[in-house]
């Protein structure tokens, strides 16, 4: 097998016995980048010196750490001190930032190696990029880590930094086929992220494997034990259809089906968990806090740049709620009070499952697909896990996603634990 | 009275109507900024040039908003496009933003005029800066946002930004005889500022009066209503000398009983107030979070710069506390229970009256200080509002601090209205 055809944790094995050099690493995957690239668009920078370099250097020099040269594509919404960073906006046409984001830099210290800047939408929101989907390009990879999704899917590159304020991560990984993890809120350090909504915006990974997933973010967030994943059996699944089910497409809603019945059948213990009435609100709290800071977040771009930023990004930022602050406040409220209850709700649970979209990739470019299987997920602050289930009927991707409490994801690593069981179960 | 003795209502007030041009203004302000800033070392970067062209271009241009013509000292923490941003570190040696920070973006958007930086301790930690005690250049002004503090003070500028990550705001402003406002944490965004520890972190502002800082604090937070302060008579205070009364010097100590007996005779309704047992853990539990995610947050400096990061803050980034996610994770667990607890714990109370710190601006520049009166409030992440309270027997400011659970300076913006019921009560 080729280079690229393997798993980070694979090349980071071969890498480390010698069997693998990161010199060979990267030409493989930057040959890769050329016959895929022109297609798919998916990288923003890919400076092929800047990653020989590295190689050279890493193979040069001390075992670093985890991802000893193995390569890292990052999402253009984090600073990179080698590569532009222009956080999917023309206001930032070849900003170079002093720094690294911290977790690149944590990430870098563990010995990885950055291959390049993957397309975000504008400022990491729904306006789409120019990224197609790497199996047909007439589809949305899902946003706002696209180029991330498409470009691990591609097997571009092996591993990737995203970011998720509403779904970026989990929808694009699911459409993608790729496995995504957005961690419990505040595990990985957002220094060094362009941020958006910063009571939801949270770092995250991309790779075609839960153990590989969990590889980089314990780099990422100076963990190495959480690397070490834990091994579960007949997890105990507690499946969520969730308040937005109606928001299905009835393939999505069959997929999910058959693929719960399997993994029941493969020895899950299924219990059924739907949301109290209580967590109603979810939806439209996280519509009103993302609107509220983002306004505040973007404050300089609006008023120095309103030209530039794009008429969708502008109506939210100048909706009426994001002036409303005492709705606000009820929001955050209300948001912390779903997080107590949804500790009791997933009590005794290995992890709730769910539908990580609303169905296959929806065709066309315009909109980066539907929100609505993640962004009450995402306001609940806890570790969200996409695994690949298969092929829908229109031939692209489906993903299942795996859910728990805020904390679910730290020490024991529990939540991967639970996915990788799932992805062994349907691949 | 000339410019620089008004504060910043009045400069606003009078602008507007045309009694003074923001030209005149800031002209008088870089008066006094020439003569006292050789001594009290308070700026990083003045651009005088720049400071006039703002104001020109206010003066010709329509009005703004809330702060049209005010000049404000930016803390060195925060970026700015026009300005060099060092973070108090020889990292960042004429480092320049390619933004403002959202906060001074927003500031800016109503009017305030940027006179320049002011000297952050590196990296807003306990590594103590240039800047000295205004009053006294033996002492230290307190830190970390010690240049703010000193120039409002000296009355080199009528309000500026500050950032509380453990007690950085309140001390520096009781220290040097100025109001210092912590809000809620998550009223003013992150964007652009450097950020220590994720879950401490709070942008804030500092003036001399208690409505002024409620202006910047308005126009920083794109709510022009918080700038509308209510009436409030004969408030119920909490006294709450905390678990760390201990520190408190014999004097502050003293002082601080008389500001009580003094309030409860000009009509509080004083009870007592002090925190349960549980809270014991408050300052430990600070300390735990403060190295785990500083060690996160500086991954690039640390890994990148390390010769250049001081040793201070290279021992509290390398200490074995920052390793320890099981005991981070009991942390933030403890932390958001204190916060619940609080809220039950302050019911029916207008506000907690409390030190603002141990005691006078100690002799020296070696230490910023001692931030027992602080660390724990920062963690229950309510609004901390510190008032001057006189002087102390050694002839340096003392402030009194009045404090709400998380959410009490929003809407009618109660905490202000209090904090400027005390300072009415004092001055």
């Amino acid at each position: 097998m080729k280079p690229h055809e393997l798993g980070a944790r694979e090349l980071a094995r071969r890498i480390a016995r010698g069997e693998l050099t990161a010199l060979e690493v990267v030409q493989d995957f930057l040959a890769e980048v050329a016959a895929r690239e022109g297609e798919l668009h998916a990288w923003t920078r890919i400076d092929a010196d800047f990653a020989l370099r590295q190689a050279r250097e890493l193979d040069a020099g001390v075992y670093r750490g985890l991802l000893h040269g193995v390569p890292v594509g990052v999402k253009d919404i984090f600073d990179t001190a080698d590569l532009p960073t222009e956080y999917g906006s023309p206001i930032y046409k070849g900003h170079r930032p002093a720094w690294d984001a911290a977790c690149v830099a944590a990430a870098r210290a563990a010995g990885a190696l950055i291959l390049g800047k993957t397309v975000t939408t504008e400022f990491a929101t729904m306006v789409p990029a120019a990224t197609v989907h790497p199996r047909n390009p007439r589809h949305t990879p899902g946003g706002s880590s696209s180029g991330s999704a498409a470009a691990v899917a591609a097997r571009m590159v092996p591993l990737a930094y995203g970011t998720q304020t509403v779904g970026s991560i989990v929808r694009p990984a699911a459409y993608c086929g790729v496995v995504g993890y957005k961690p419990s809120y505040g595990l990985l350090s957002r220094s060094g992220m362009k941020m958006g909504a910063e009571s939801l915006d949270t770092p995250g990974v991309l790779a075609r494997s839960v153990e590989d997933a969990t590889l980089i973010a314990a780099a990422s967030a100076m963990l190495p034990e959480l690397a070490h994943l834990g091994v579960i059996e007949q997890p105990r699944l507690g499946v969520c259809r969730s308040p937005n089910w109606k928001h299905m497409s009835r393939e999505g809603a069959a997929a999910f089906e058959k693929v719960v019945d399997r993994l029941g059948r493969e020895g899950a213990k299924l219990v059924d968990a739907e949301l109290p009435e209580s967590f109603g609100e979810l939806d439209e709290t996280a519509q009103r806090i993302l609107t509220y800071e983002m306004a505040r977040g973007l404050a300089h771009e609006v008023a120095q740049f309103r030209g530039n930023v794009h008429p969708m990004l502008l109506a939210r930022v100048e909706d009426p709620a994001a002036s409303e602050h005492k709705h606000y406040t009820i929001a955050l409220k209300y948001a912390a009070e779903c997080r107590r209850q949804f500790v009791q709700h997933a009590d005794g649970i290995d992890a709730i499952v769910t539908p990580s979209a609303t169905g296959e990739a929806p065709f066309g470019l315009e909109s980066t697909g539907n929100t609505a299987m993640n962004r009450l997920w995402t306001l609940l602050h806890g570790p969200c896990v996409t695994v690949p289930a298969g092929d829908g009927p229109g031939g692209l991707p489906l993903g299942v996603q795996l859910v728990r409490p805020y904390g679910g994801d730290r020490a024991d690593a529990h939540l991967l634990a639970v996915a990788r069981w799932v992805e062994g179960v349907l691949t």
